[in-house]
């Protein structure tokens, strides 16, 4: 008994970041925050574990006209939010390039659209082998063919050769593809390419799309505004003389860079050196818009473009918040050195991350002592984002303890 | 020169209600708000032209905590969204079912969902010929086959006939189909089916679901709470005891009855007499969700909860909104008649229709004297829920006039 179609069947599955932040909501209710480490989703909270919402975004929401929150946006968003875009995500360092920003609910949307509208069905859609799990669930629910490679070589550098070797074969019977990266401030490991490593993984793509294969590279920068005072930026610059073959997407999200994760706000952000591939993803991105979700949320494109031309305020908050993040990330990385726990190199965003092959027995555990991680093939993904001090200290001992005794 | 997959590429098409209301509103700067005519975009206004925002909506969100507003929804939506959609769509009219909710971008999201997930590629989708322009897009967008029946018989009412042999025509070949019904106040013609016409609909359905054909009806409610004052919502009761073959959807939508367009916030409900056929519906239309948007927009899951618990205010609110716009769709058919200008009968709902072939000649002579109306295949669209009295009577004079006269 079944009414929906064979491709969009699926088996009951729980989306587990989501579904072990709901267990960790239970636990405080039952124990009391003070008692419960939620490690788990991917939302910044303040040291009392509060979800912090920065004034200068929220500030605005309260004081727009109501007849205004409650408009339509345009189906492709405000031109002034995509303006926007353009400014708040490069600032001063634009590739020389074609260039426009279409509205997306959050990065989701843009990442979607990215891989419905370059990889047809059966074409490759190729990630690094510690990546977001929604990555491979979009693939699954369009039919695209999921691929991963090694991410880091043994030394934890970016595997460029693994890169080079799965994009040749995936290469072998199909004349295209779309690939993933997350980068700088990885999820769920925390690494961001260097800019050597970028100019190689361009080069790689560049020397592909002039052989004359079709090479889309969607770039997933959720966490960028978390990764570096301002250096993290400067890779974007190398997305300038792409071959017309070679198609950059950039997924930009205003849910961590502006705390507004429940309000559904992202941008794609397509990069060519010809003005008609601009053109044409324009098109489909606002067609794939309309009968998806009609047009984004109107408010925070607002509030977008109003912090661009008077952003000292925002900017302050955010520096605030990078820098918790950072001490938040050497405490753990101090500790995890003193019980000698070995780690991904940590540059930046939410999430530092221990690999391990026993990660969902030692995630097993810890929840049984009210500490909620995100256990995953390679290893367990910790929230520093959502983890103060004195918890991280708590939850480095026990994490190393159930790495040593199971 | 392309880089988009042939099935996602296509030509530029502004969106015709968008794009007119972008010169609508440019005329409007330039003239003045009392020299222009708005009757494109569906949004409700007041007499002077501002959209109205509900205060028991809006003070709601006025008082939430920031750090609620900017969290994560669950990716199905707040359980007590999903229990508030039940109840404040239906009342007390439940269907006796197994049914659920589940958060969709406004109704747009839930027919999106229900098209990709209950028909595969090449699968009939069908719907009246008079009908929502994003029903077609959607079809394209997924490869699905969009077909229109004959929505009226000669003396206007839902020609049942037409329905049933389109839907036989349509299942010829094929195993299953989707229809998609938009009523009551029916975009874009203010038709609502009678309970009779649904008896005739729902029998066809069942028929051929019996006779083992699968059928999913997406029932489109997106202008209810204008369509009627209460006795509209009666036909859902008879969505029980369905054949487990004949499944139903209800795309709800917040965008019109909250006055929540911008917030961008529905739901998907599934009905239907088996509980694996409702896990099934969740399982597949979570897996779109966390695919294609990733969660709902929070604060107005939060408000329609809150809503359900005290809903005087609101209902009050709501009952005004309903009042002003048939106090204008009388004036509208009141002018109509003493112009001997032909139109669809209304029953409620956003706009009025006037069947014409010269509907584009007609709106563009109507646009140089600052009346903007959507003109479409069989007549033109008049946004009764975004013009005054005044106004109406201007408008139906001038297009009297134009269809006199081209």
């Amino acid at each position: 008994m079944s009414m929906t179609i064979k491709k969009a069947t699926w088996p009951i599955a729980k989306d587990l970041a989501f579904d072990i932040n709901n267990k960790a909501n239970a636990a405080i209710e039952k124990y009391g925050r003070e008692n419960v480490i939620n490690a788990a989703l991917g939302t910044l909270a303040d040291d009392s574990g509060k979800i912090i919402a920065l004034d200068s975004v929220y500030d605005r929401l309260s004081q727009m006209d109501r007849s205004i929150i409650a408009s339509y946006a345009p189906i492709e968003g405000e031109d002034g939010f995509r303006e926007a875009v353009l400014d708040s995500l490069f600032e001063n360092h634009r590739p020389k390039a074609f260039m426009t920003a279409i509205s997306t609910p959050g990065g989701t949307g843009a990442i979607r659209s990215g891989v419905f509208t370059y990889a047809d069905e059966g074409d490759p859609v190729l990630s690094h082998d510690y990546y977001w799990g929604p990555y491979k669930k979009i693939c699954d629910e369009f039919g695209r063919d999921f691929i991963t490679y090694n991410f880091f070589t043994d030394d934890y550098k970016f595997d460029i050769e693994a890169y080079k070797a799965a994009m040749a074969k995936a290469l072998e019977n199909k004349d295209r593809l779309v690939s993933i990266i997350n980068s700088p401030g990885n999820n769920p490991t925390g690494y961001s390419l260097s800019d050597d490593e970028w100019d190689e993984v361009i080069k790689a793509c560049q020397d592909l799309a002039i052989a004359g294969k079709k090479i889309t590279l969607i770039v997933d920068v959720a966490y960028i505004e978390y990764a570096g005072s301002g250096k993290q930026k400067e890779f974007f610059e190398k997305f300038t003389g792409l071959d017309p073959n070679f198609f950059v997407i950039v997924a930009y999200s205003m849910s961590k860079s502006h705390t507004a994760y429940g309000l559904r706000s992202g941008a794609a952000i397509g990069i060519s050196s010809k003005k008609e591939i601009i053109d044409e993803f324009e098109n489909s991105l606002a067609h794939s818009a309309r009968c998806n979700w009609s047009n984004g949320v109107h408010a925070p494109q607002l509030i977008l473009k109003d912090l661009e031309n008077d952003k000292d305020g925002y900017k302050k908050e955010l520096e605030n918040l990078r820098l918790m993040l950072e001490k938040r990330a050497e405490i753990f990385v101090r500790e995890a050195k003193a019980k000698k726990l070995a780690m991904i190199p940590y540059f930046g965003g939410f999430f530092t991350f221990i690999p391990t092959d026993k990660a969902f027995e030692i995630a097993e555990n810890l929840e049984k002592e009210n500490i909620f991680t995100i256990p995953q093939a390679k290893g367990i993904r910790v929230a520093i984002c959502a983890t103060n001090e004195k918890d991280i200290i708590k939850l480095v001992d026990r994490l190393s303890y159930f790495m040593a005794n199971l």
